[in-house]
């Protein structure tokens, strides 16, 4: 951290300064330049970490210069980690794909969806079966319902199963039927549900939140680290702008961002940080171009009838006109599909 | 609902919104505009709020007319509510106050800013037992430890307690020893918290989410009210934009967009909502003219030693200030303090 | 500026550094944490500037410490600047007001308007002659014609004129007719318009940009001093976020942020920050609470036949009525209005 | 136009309504649903543009369904426009690189990264001889002098020129040296500028505003289509987002918006889309990925000596290496490089 004095900082502000970090068992580096002090502190991470100093006389502000996430960090752990949900891996050389519709909503559509995706090349059935939504009288999701028949429908494909967890309540139930948690938006920062999934034994796939940064991002996902669970995989999904003509605003850049500061793989989801159909294709090759690990799409037999996200989802023809594309991209990268 | 239609859209194009309209029970009604047809949906309310026609062929795009919350709405309940606290009124002619430090760190600091914040005229014991933190190397709180300590040192000085739950399982705990529920930023959309909290017995004060548009704010407050608890109080905290100087931007325009679309109370948190103690005085006044029905501050007795929050924490001697002068702008409001 | 290396970095990547800032005249001042080696960097401001060193090897990144402003920050001139535009004292002991209405329309519309806000207690009349609108097709204004009605009917009603200037060729012809300069905001950092009236011999009232940070303003208003033109009004007008219920969000922070950081008077803009009249009331005394040194207000006799900006307009009535709860706020501010 | 209005409003006040369109020549259409009456606006689309009705009693807001852009509209105008300039063109089936250092510093400093970038297979150099800079005490370009640098220069390497243009008075000035001129984010609103382009020779390529929406991009552009130059390229480069990892958020996702929305070309600029030359490389591939129809790349001989954005140029290293990627990449799109 570095302390920032006003220009008009006394001495005696300097040293109430230096008294209050020798108190806390820190260090103060002193640098006087031609418009104000700074002061480097030296020490201990976590004592550094809780320090506040800003509320001393002379002091303008306070810089933080250390991230306080370890665990997820590129730095402590330089090579790629590879989450392997028996056999098919997650941030290795092939970008695995995770599709289905946004809701279970029959056996009959996500029969349909399935055989889709399958056909298509997608690994992972994806569909929620709690659904946290905006209003209280939207459709809530089939629960556990909606669980057995992700598993039943998955099983006869031969694909796994990423489904969305809203309550640590459920992580026995969730686990049971599912082959990775996800976390969704909303729930970035629910810090009960993550320290509870640091506890599972599965893979947690953990969304960014809404307008979270990259950093409180990665802080997230330490939850889950520090937790015990190491299989974390990123999901970007697209951050809330002024812009209104898409629901979100992709943001790829963060796929860049997350391979440099993290080891850990991460995936987009073209559909929720678009919000139209239109624009998942061209969204999803950017992703793959960018370097993610995987792709989540909402595919729907029949969209114009879906009990939600219909106006983003694919149908199985549009979805597998976007998997030739794909391929080919992933060819350019180096990776397979 | 009105659903736009492409300008190129055909006659059967706009054939097929009415069938499906018609389908799930809806009428359409027409107008033909010199660019484009348009098509009112009517009919049930809850049909049309699960109604998804955008990928229907020709469709430009649709346009929710009405919004989905209905018990915290002003439509529905055209007076104020009042949120009676054991004869603290929050919501009527009085501009309650609560105050007090960012967490709980010890009976003797609690003890010290209870003392101060009674003084200055609080009716309220703020503070933190449970903290959602951005690290899980943070402070995390005294959990009950905390949470009795609250109860003990308002009791002494005759203050209510308002603190925060971030756990369902925690209602009853928390319940056991504080007046309001306080739901954080981060747990705004956390919906299972929303719905336990909407069987319990206490007021709720729902903090605007770190992104939330007021209708989502709205509708999240309304999951608490549909589970039968009408006692909620909104609590504006400051969004997030694109300005770094201050750690949050506060909206108090929120405040006069509450007042009109809902009966319920609403307070405002300046300490959160900007960040730096210099700015919690001019903006608490702001608060008051604007028409809150209370402020949350945060007063630590000795802000330079907090364990979190230090920045933006009144010392008693500013905030004892600070409660002269919104005494005479609650003056002007015709509200007392 | 600091430097911060990587927690890799060598001693000759720290030798690099120390060798550019020698090469340019800086000193570099080496303290050496657990995690990394920061840099502090010492020398002329104007050196420091203009430093790049990102791209060095072992470099993390940099954080500057010092803002480049200088004529404009209250570090180098501690007392308030009061504007005087002849007689009226604009950062002085009195709130200004300013208002009419968005476009002038007609000599009539114009007329009536200025009548109003004269008996409401205003001191400036404003209205729009150059409209810089999002579309083409748009009514654009009167320009010349408009021009010479404000001058006209305010010198009936001895008031003073404000009005927005679009193009640096203007400024001779504006300042034939008006009082201040207004700068709108799009054209906050156009910086040949704000080089041209640091050459004009009448105050400027520079609004915040759409997206702009406090520092970026500042900056801005510094291009303006920077040419020897010291007489500059800031005016808050809301700031572009993700909310849509509002027209922008209004930052009210910002009047407390500005006068810590500047010794130029500020002034708060209700009408646009908001986009809707209802919410005028609220945020004008709101403003005026956060220490504000002036409003500029929409004032329409006819909001609802106006050609730009009806919605945000208040009547003669309201606008009254407005004057009369201020007055109040004022005596509590110990200010005037 | 669609008016929306309350619950509880009257027949008198849907009257007035239907009054005031007559008034200026629109028809209404009412549709009256179970919880309030929407009337739709029917008539000339410029007399729509132009109506406010939101003062109106009764009225609960307004919705515009149709965009005032006309002349870039793909609704108009089908076919994709492709601009040629010399023989290059710009949103044919050729995806054309713009590359060269952020300001014009030197002829030694401009050859040299004229050479690297035509090597690589730039078609164009890029380079700034007018800085629009945030502080009035940062370089603020080389004027004339770097104008013709560039044309000396780009003519010996056989490359095109485009550059930035601040001031309309610089129109014939730029254009003696310039293939395109280049507006900037900070003046994509500077509607003189933009009027004045429109009557220019030359092609304009329009960056996207700090914080501006695609419909008020496509605004801008229609200003300049509407004074007769139809020669309008886009240019993405980043959106203002909370985010502070990165410089600006590169909203990719307006490659496909534009694309569907208008038939101008569009180029993306990962430079300051992302300030960080790290991420250029992965973004410059997922822009041509997502159907860009160029990009504009910082290439700077000496990146850790620039006068400017050093922190985002590429050497001629690394842009070598990222044409090479991005060939592959346009194969797979159909495309050339």
């Amino acid at each position: 951290m570095i302390i920032v004095m006003k220009p008009d900082a006394t001495k005696e502000n300097i040293q109430k300064v230096e008294e209050r970090l020798q108190q806390v068992g820190l260090k103060a580096h002193l640098s006087t330049g031609e418009d104000c002090t700074i002061i480097g502190v030296i020490g201990d991470r976590k004592k550094i970490a809780n320090l506040e100093v800003s509320m001393l006389e002379g002091v303008e502000k306070t810089v933080r210069i250390t991230e306080k996430y370890k665990l997820v960090s590129r730095h402590f752990h330089p090579e790629d980690t590879i989450v392997d949900v028996d056999g098919v891996k997650i941030g290795g050389k092939e970008v695995v794909v995770m599709a289905g519709p946004c809701s279970v909503e029959s056996i009959e559509q996500l029969r349909e969806a399935a055989k889709a995706v399958k056909a298509g090349g997608a690994k992972f059935l994806r569909g929620g079966a709690f659904k946290p939504r905006t209003s209280p009288y939207d459709f809530q999701g089939l629960a556990e319902e909606g669980l057995k028949m992700l598993r039943e429908v998955a099983d006869e494909e031969g694909l796994k199963v990423v489904t969305e967890i809203v309550d640590k309540d459920d992580i026995e139930l969730v686990g049971k039927y599912a082959d990775i948690y996800q976390v969704g938006a909303r729930n970035m920062q629910n810090f009960q549900l993550l320290k509870a999934l640091g506890k599972a034994k599965k893979p947690v796939m953990l969304k960014r939140g809404l307008a979270a940064t990259i950093s409180e991002w990665l802080n997230a996902a330490e939850y889950i680290m520090a937790g015990g669970n190491e299989q974390v995989i990123f999901c970007e999904r697209g951050i809330r702008t002024y812009e209104t003509f898409t629901r979100n605003t992709l943001d790829l850049s963060a796929v860049a961002a997350i391979k440099e500061l993290s080891h850990l793989p991460i995936i987009v989801d073209p559909s929720h940080g678009t919000g139209r159909w239109e624009m998942v294709r061209p969204m999803a090759r950017a992703a793959v171009a960018a370097g993610c690990d995987g792709l989540i799409i909402e595919v729907h037999p029949h969209p114009e009838v879906a009990l939600s996200d219909g106006d983003q989802s694919l149908t199985p023809k549009n979805f597998n006109a976007l998997m030739g594309e794909l391929g080919k991209i992933c060819d350019v990268m180096g990776r397979t599909l």
